[in-house]
């Protein structure tokens, strides 16, 4: 594990502030496009790839080449590059592409700094409601306009206190809906459809939980350093780190988090 | 039913965007504030009202009582006042108040103007995006920072083709799910959690179907009026006027209204 000291770290913010304003340009003109002209990127199944999901990427990678060629790089788009440093940085140019392509504001651009143990830098980036949720590194806090606060969790720890949200209620398999109903229905309330959006509401402390499933690394490891940030827990739906993706059990408290992943577990 | 003349009219949106503004600087101190305290307006069920949602009401009535004596009122907060005009406002200071108090940007102020034949005015506004959406008596337009642009739904005219919103899936009573989920089936795209934000998606050509049950005549005379203005179709799921409440079928075209009627109908 690459050691960070504030001037490495200060570095690794001011590359990662240019390749969210980079993304933001190159997706925005896209946004509620006449032109915008959703594919199939699975064949089966409906995952609407722009290109404003391309863009936004490549021009992320530009920004990588320039200020950090040797570190490696996780994207969406464009695959893998290894790096040197024991630093991969981590992205998507569109969590939520689907919301995307509604003309909702509450999807993101994901970006993450990952060492070998998980992600320790992370932005969750609105550009159309420019607001940017930042995370890791001694940082913590979100800024909008004319607005900021710091990044701090709710402090609650019963699932008869909590907001749950998570994207949509087709959660995963079946096996995994049933776990996922059956916190469902101890929670206080329960919203769908928000994307990576959620877990900023979460870091941000105006929600408790958040559950989802079928993730891939680049959908989770920028939320986990912003929801770690601001004091959240975020691993599996069995108490492992959650970075590489599959499903993810993010909570307040870790009290929450026990409570919710017994729930999960009980089914 | 009142005749509006072009002089009337400018007089009409002058006084509902002044309410709007008025509405959005009562609302958004209390959005994301740690202060905010949803209370239980129902003794079962959780139905969050907050003290930002009665500030904005309040907010308009004042604008009204200036500038609008004579005309009626229907409110979410304060209740009913007879009028005699002919024309009521029809008001709801905060359309999605979970949404409002999780954090997410898609609650909305909703102000429209009724005659005897229903809503003729109506704004969807979206105070801390910074979004307005404006239709009837002559006017179908957004605006949003640095970005304008007409209200025009889609083309769409088949189910296959078209992306439907709703609010959240326990949508009305057991039978009205049944219904709902038959469309759902059908359709290429379902998503949940936008409340009013939804419906004005719809009327910018960003969705295609918005189908919700349980409403209040406030919860839905301002998305008519807008939806309306940009060439969509809302009747309830009778094919019957929408804007005393209950069910609602918003379609982006007239084709596409059948289509999903048909399917409300068939279970």
């Amino acid at each position: 594990m690459p050691k960070i000291d504030p001037v490495e770290a200060q570095t690794l913010w001011s590359v990662a502030e240019e390749m969210a304003d980079a993304a933001g340009a190159a997706i925005l003109p896209h946004f509620r496009s006449d032109s915008l002209n959703a594919e199939n990127k699975l064949t089966s199944g409906f995952d609407p790839v722009t290109v404003a999901d391309r863009a936004g990427e490549t021009a992320m990678r530009e920004v990588l080449a320039r200020r950090r060629p040797d570190d490696g790089i996780l994207g969406e788009e464009h695959g893998t590059v290894e790096g040197t440093t024991g630093l991969t940085w981590v992205l998507d140019p569109i969590d939520g592409t689907r919301g995307f392509i509604s003309g909702t504001p509450t999807w993101g651009v994901l970006i993450a700094v990952a060492d070998d143990t998980g992600p320790i830098l992370g932005i969750v980036d609105q550009p159309y409601t420019q607001e940017r949720f930042s995370g890791g590194l001694g940082r913590a806090e979100w800024t909008g306009p004319n607005r900021k606060g710091p990044l701090r969790t709710t402090s609650t720890t019963r699932l008869a206190d909590a907001t749950l949200y998570s994207t949509f209620p087709e959660i995963g398999s079946e096996a995994q809906r049933a776990a996922f109903q059956n916190v469902v229905k101890d929670v206080k309330l329960t919203r769908y459809g928000c994307d990576c959006y959620a877990y900023a509401l979460l870091a941000i402390g105006q929600i408790d939980l958040v559950i989802e499933a079928g993730l891939n690394a680049y959908d989770i490891q920028g939320p986990i350093a912003v929801i770690e940030a601001g004091g959240g827990v975020v691993t599996d739906w069995d108490g492992n780190p959650a970075h590489n993706g599959g499903t993810a059990l993010a909570a307040a408290t870790p009290e929450l988090h026990a409570a919710a992943m017994a729930k999960l577990k009980e089914v």
